[in-house]
């Protein structure tokens, strides 16, 4: 059993907990955050409670850290986890910058534990199923895969203080998009052409909040991550397009139920208030890949599974993205590998 | 462990075994096959061998016994497998009269096994999730619950043998429809109207191959079944309608995804030989809820969850089934309990 | 040009007036309403106004009545119009008694006019080319033709008195989708089958507000005809399946734009208060077939076209839904055809 | 009447007798080619048959000019037909550079003539209906457009060859797609940036088979043109990204019929050979906008209506193309206004 002490206890801490129910192997021991852990540990049945993280790191009661705070202290956490000896689950993205993303990488293989990097969309069963169709050469050697992440805006204040969150949308969810993109075509880019600007929420900070991020691929291939805070209503697909055919996965449209509400009818207490056509989605958590990441990393902490979306996966992403920042910025393609030394990614575009 | 024996290694027989890899508790440790049982056994490295399913049913090696055969024997399997102290999952329907039903019925009880009657659709992921929505008021009360099991025509000759088969498509198919409707709904049908006829396969045999059943429940809510032999191309979807709106889900749509191969392409070795539009599904056996039908079937032999689809949920199905053939026979509606002493349904509608 | 006198200000008399601006060949003259024609005519520029009908089908200045009225009074208004020389234009359906509906024909026959009984459904585009592709061959000889035409209830009080409208949703929304699976098949049926009930407003009136109507085709051939006033969301479509495959239309589905507007946002002055997923269409008149059915309509009394849609297909429709009253009632195949002498069809379920 | 004179014979030529048959106000009275003009005036019943397009423009028997030809020979044709006093309706792309380009719109002005630019999608329902839905605000300012037009190939030889067509698909289906998107946004860009290549076709020509041009306007909203000769399947879509919302229209399978024929199926012998689901239009050559194209500049050299899609229009979107091919070639925003003085647009991207 897999004795895991979590960091973090908003949006991404529960959703860990839920899907941790379908997960065998593992069990939150203890949990970790200075005013609202022992709430949480009472809704989930968490046996210890600690008000800093650190105390948690460093007690013999956890096996793995696993990482679900705001973006500027993972590197931190993750480097005090690996010296400890605990195998780390870290959310994305990895860090706010590149010297950040090594040192966890480096703590993490000096101190021989695992590093999984979060990245959820690589265990959704149908990006997997399109995967394998195009393995399978349906439409041929794929030229064009798109990844869309978009929905009206985050949660939580923090996204949108730069200092804290690194950047916008494009690192918040253009993570996602980027690496699935090079999941599914098997490479990496080698260079990097980028547009974004902040069209829905310029009041409420610098950060972009719509991006399209072209990635090169060697041989001449072409991805496109489109990623947005400004699109109400969302979008999440992954489309794979070679000279034979194409295939089209739509996240939120295909598992899902078309329901159509009268609007200003009464509806049940619990339900939400709104009405017209809606598309609620069946198992979501699993359609959303988040029991099987959870998981693959039990898995590979007790060294039955080969380590998938590591901490090397999740720093080539965030290169990647200071890349499309800086081609934001200067309207050229950048090339790849992408040195950084900025603080944030986004210092490359605001500077 | 329960141990199950398995008669039948045909297409249910194989879809079985696969499912199982995702149940706990339970391993098929015998298969029973005139003359293919060693060829299954090798396939799904089952221990036991047998040539008749007596010998396996009177056999000390297994706990429970799942049923997999052409209809005409599943109540002399069931009734034998109770009087040896072992529990019954039996494949739909449940039998081919309502006297072999009231005799499986009756075994199980005196026995004291576990009879149950193997209806996926209630272990419909998707389903399940309309029926919650429907049940939180979304929609109102329902008024009209729709479902469709359609395709282009049964996979082995004995379906088209109504001897063996005990009818058409309304009992093939038939019995998911109503059986979901009525889940859904929570309620029995008063009365059933049918229509039904041959279409597409008239050469083929007696048994009718397209089916409309009309299921009128007290109160007034209306079922409508839609099952088919003669879409090539298929439907299975549930429909949920009150006064306040619907619910609609696809379940051969939803869960998939779009392909598009050009006509002519070269194809892998490995894909089928179509082109053009097709709609390929990730996890299908999940999606149809196969394995959550075993665990439960698993489960409640283990004493641990409630049976649901019970044998005389089956002989229900098989009752409003006798009466739908007499209704497409004479044109009335025809009001349940309905009686019914032939030796098989569709003999209420050939006479 | 074809001078048309118009009775009837409301929905459909602005209907009207609307397609016949992509007309040829026609306008409208005269309109008469007893307290509302004036202020009709200035919207739409009609140079004559009557309180009184009787006295704009005595007029010389017109060629032709159009009877954009309540139910109830079709057949004095079309039988004076011939009467007076004037060809007819009758909105759905024709009469609310068959006795009455007779008038009609006799009258228009004996006055050699021209009685065009409106049904726009053979004129929709969509439907049209799905009864092309069906008449290729694309799907076998068809043996099941569906067609539904659904809201969320009529616009106007008198659809709910059943003594001025003669029935409620079969009657006033069943006669397009039997009509239109008629001409589908290209047949009229042998005999009929039908359910229905009151489910969302039984507190307005006696009308049926849901129903399902069967018919059944020489030959074997299955239509079904789904109509309701308690589907809110609504339902427009055309099916047809045959042993080879399948053609599926939806008028409200197909020709629309996908539309997502965050709830609460703020919209143009101009724009409904409906937010989320909506699918407004485009062409929405030609879409249904409104400018077609009237040019047909000037057509044929220029005698360029052959009538389609004629009285006496208005007769026929009116009987199969006295049938399908019966059948509602008694729970039994009704056959035609099939006499009535009720003053209004739902007499024939009611009593 | 506008008598129409045409030049060309191949599918545009076809398109515009079959689509003048929904037009008021004009006739091809005459029809130019080399070697096939006689057979298309028997098929269309045309009066008058040149060998030499340059006898046809210098005859008094038409007042305007059709150009359905290559794109090499816009130019020589619509300013010979200027100088000839006639109208000018001009296929697209333009011309193949920007000094034919500007000739043809010197020539047109000094002879007092229409030039009138073949951009359909302007005149789509479907697309105009988005447009509107957009300027009435239910989707905010648009900060996003996309127009895609993307194929498995064009049908002619000379399209693979760059000296007569110019260019790609950038050139080919481009030009639909970046007219669209700045007509739906009213404004053109400031700057483009583009990325191509040659994907599925390498074999047949130089000219790039797949291209995403990003356009970028003032005050930063954002085009997205995607074309593609190397999608077998197809797209035509148009969607317009707010703060508020979206809008989402698909000409292919919008106004399109679902039909399935089961593979290996016997079809009847004018039906396609494919089989499997397929999405047939209905009115396709209305619902693409090519009687009304043509119906606009009828009117427009009738004097009634103020011309849409000029030659200066044209002459933008070609400036616009060379932009993109440059942009593609340095991996850099280009901005406008852009000079070239390049033979041909792709002559930017190859050298």
């Amino acid at each position: 059993m897999l004795r895991i002490g979590l960091v973090g206890t908003q949006f991404i801490g529960n959703l860990y907990c839920h899907s941790l129910g379908r997960v065998d192997g593992a069990e939150v021991t203890a949990v970790a955050s200075p005013n609202t852990a022992a709430q949480f540990a009472e809704r989930w049945k968490i046996a210890n409670v600690h008000s800093d993280w650190r105390e948690m790191v460093a007690s013999d009661g956890i096996d793995a850290v696993a990482i679900a705070t705001p973006n500027d202290v993972h590197a931190e956490i993750a480097v005090a986890a690996a010296r400890a000896g605990k195998h780390v689950l870290c959310e994305k993205p990895l860090a706010i910058c590149l010297a950040e993303a090594d040192s966890m990488v480096q703590a993490c293989r000096a101190a021989g534990v695992v590093l999984m990097y979060a990245e959820n969309l690589v265990f959704v069963p149908m990006y997997q199923r399109v995967k394998e169709l195009a393995q399978r050469g349906h439409v041929g050697t794929p030229f064009l895969v798109k990844q869309a992440q978009c929905h009206g805006g985050p949660y939580s204040p923090w996204f949108w203080d730069v200092e804290r969150a690194g950047g916008g949308v494009v690192l918040d969810m253009g993570c996602h998009s980027i690496h699935s993109i090079c999941w599914t075509i098997g490479a990496w880019p080698e260079a990097v052409t980028a547009t974004m600007g902040r069209y829905a929420h310029a009041e409420k900070g610098l950060g972009e909040d719509h991006s399209t991020v072209i990635l090169h691929f060697p041989g001449g291939a072409i991805g496109i991550a489109e990623n947005s805070w400004a699109m109400p209503g969302g979008n999440d697909y992954l489309e794979v397009y070679g000279p034979k055919g194409r295939l089209v996965a739509n996240l939120e449209r295909g598992p899902a139920i078309s329901m159509y509400t009268a609007p200003g009818a009464e509806t049940a207490a619990d339900s939400s208030s709104r009405s017209g056509w809606q598309y609620p989605m069946y198992e979501e958590a699993w359609q959303f890949g988040f029991p099987q990441e959870l998981q693959h990393f039990v898995d590979a902490c007790a060294g039955t599974a080969e380590l998938q979306s590591s901490g090397e996966d999740g720093r080539r992403v965030l290169e990647i993205i200071c890349a499309a920042y800086e081609s934001a910025r200067t309207g050229r393609r950048v090339e790849l590998p992408f040195a950084s030394d900025k603080r944030k990614p986004i210092d490359h575009w605001l500077e």
